[in-house]
């Protein structure tokens, strides 16, 4: 499978070299805004080792996008750029029937709108965290909630010193159990990547569902996943749980 | 729901109690093969407050059953006694249409036979670990394993010390991963009462699904879970995969 | 080592029970406030064998408590009681160089200073908290910040559903380590018995010190240690620290 | 403080990068064997941005050490090379006075009684694993162990697939408590860093003492710490214990 990466920023990077060291997949081009690092090739800047001389740069000011479509084509473009990266490629990769895959975290209802425009035309997929574990855990914790509603759920998030409010994902887990925000307790301490446990608290046992984040590069991992599962997939508009479903039924 | 209960062990004394303290369960007797307690009230022995005057304790060399059946008719046989009381109860209880719902640890093929044949003439329900927490997270685990069939998978099962080989528990846990027992850690130490822990290796990020028993008294709940999931199913086989797996289809 | 138990609820009768099945300890009497029980022996009402036929449960208003200090005289009295416990036998016990162990959770500044009085004539042990486990990890976490005052610490205490308030454990933690109380997470799930983490993040690695409670029983083996521990302590007033610190010192 | 650091792998530079972000540390001078980065400076090959123009990058074949050490002199040696490293600067060292600080794992008795040679001139230490909570953690434990002998005690430590053997850092703690190897629970999945927990089994709680490796840089904190508590030491020879035992005296 073919891919151009919108976005080389710290999580863009991760991805990028997830691509790379995949044998099914073709990283044809990288789409960025800045000019740093211009037509120079991702493998090399990353420090990875590919027989393949392909996977440069471009950027967004410098590059004719319709031309970069044409002449190296993908069947995928994968976005981790920003809110507004939609509006670049959008509509020349609907028109071309490449599909897309977005990791934006945050989308005004404006984009969410372009997108399911754009899946009448091509396949779309939206996921604001992309990581493999994550929507596994919200899928299995739903399951176990509508197995026991009446269980005691609450919601312990850690992350690094800093990292401010509440984590979107803790968020995304309590809008999916229908559980109030109160439930979520946000730690902060020292350099801890990332990580999301749900408690269930039965009267005689506790069931614990623990997600452990470990680098970035999870992203990457999430992303060859969720193409691989669109390749079949026809026009329209997807999320995780659209492609995890079908393993749940026995 | 009107229950008779086979065995009252530790484990059946614990599951009577939580069915006592039940609203929509009313447990009429209980059937055991000490003719310790005769005659005396499950409620009043285990010093739990009910209205009602029911739930008298029989022992088998000392009742005819099938009276007991026909004049304190139950919906639902519960079986926590050992591998051979299936032999005391189950013709009569298929015959009378009563649902069986059996939580025998270990049985021979032969007894597992006979289940089924009984199946013919009523709803058999067999479970050898009749929590909910451990069933969901066996059924969980192997649609991870279903998604991401390359993920290393180890297990790790605490329990007080003393406790002889690994637990039963884990060893069907690894089977349902068709995992190679070697996976399974076994920790013995002080009193812990019982702990399962699935760890779900991914090159950037880890899961963990981990399931802590506190006391006995949750097969009780599992029990009453069961019982509550067989009502409206026809004569035939059931194990606890059946009655979750529609709760996972969305 | 003779013991006398002022106390017989829930953990009185654990500490008792504990107590019972020790070999270097003989429980001769226990004094309750309820007449329930009256005479009879602890380890029948308790379910215990034992070869011993003392262990006697007493009233206090049909007991004179001098009477039976000297018929059956002990060396250590564990009050397991409530706050006011300490006024009807603490002179008595002091001018017989009786030592006195309190596990009263709260006591009002006048009771405190009471266990101070009575600390001129006899060995007296105070600790809110009577738990190896939890003593032991509030020392240590003691340390960890000692050696790196600019760590970040947060605690995260999880209890059964409908625990009102903060854990008091969980608040002299906080205590012991100087923190905000905001950095208490509270989980309140299910039939958790008791667990308190404390989390310490430093920028590369993360330390967790974590204690779990399996029952009441804990406060039993709690007592016996301080019994062992305060033998050769001459009078004055103690508590847990004073007994674990000499195990530090290599 | 003035640093010299020999060696420039993985670690290495991962620990040049902590020191050169600390304001109370100055990198002199890193020494390596290898050719490559051969007097470029180690922030702009690390992207560090520092104020300072030191810090440059030489290879042993290339480098008169005794020339480097006089003109640009430093307080303290970090050794993160090989087990032959120490005969390279060894000698020049202590002569001058330069305390030796080597994290190394493995070292032969020869070496060893070569650093206690040195340590007759110079201030001496030594630690296999140099982080700050592992060493926490081996001394901790070794308290609760003397405050309860009789605990039954396991080890479980988790790293990435592919790890050989049982972890030296799990080895030595086994050591330190005086256990049976075979207590000691390999777990092998995904990218786990690296996780050691010891659990101490009581009758009824449970006390777990975890460690969590986030990254390599954990090495660099450790330096920094023992760096810092060496400052006043006279000659002779250190490892880890000596410096945070007196912590532990409150």
């Amino acid at each position: 499978m073919r891919i151009g990466l919108i976005g080389f920023g710290k999580t863009g990077k991760a991805v990028a070299s997830v691509i790379l060291q995949s044998e099914s997949f073709e990283l044809k081009w990288i789409l960025r805004r800045k000019k740093l690092l211009d037509h120079r090739s991702a493998a090399e800047v990353l420090g990875i080792e590919t027989s393949s001389t392909e996977g440069l740069i471009y950027s967004t000011s410098n590059t004719n996008l319709e031309n970069l479509m044409d002449t190296l084509p993908v069947d995928v473009i994968i976005d981790f750029s920003s809110g507004q990266g939609i509006y670049t490629y959008g509509e020349l990769a609907a028109k071309r029937k490449i599909k897309i895959i977005s990791a934006i975290s945050h989308y005004k209802p404006k984009e969410v709108a372009f997108l399911h425009k754009l899946a009448q035309q091509t396949t779309v997929f939206w996921s604001p965290n992309i990581t493999l574990g994550v929507n596994y855990l919200m899928i299995s914790a739903k399951f176990l909630k509508k197995i026991a509603p009446w269980v005691d759920i609450e919601i312990v998030e850690e992350h690094f010193k800093g990292k401010d409010g509440i984590s979107g994902t803790a968020l995304k887990i309590a809008e999916v159990l229908d559980m109030d925000k109160a439930k979520i307790n946000s730690i902060r301490a020292g350099g801890i990547v990332g990580r999301h446990e749900i408690i269930f608290g039965f009267p005689y046992q506790t069931v614990r569902l623990i997600h452990e984040s470990i680098s970035r590069e999870a992203f990457g991992n999430g992303v060859l996943f969720v193409a691989e599962n669109l390749k079949d997939k026809e026009d329209g508009f997807y999320n995780f749980q659209d492609l995890l479903l079908p393993y749940f039924y026995d």
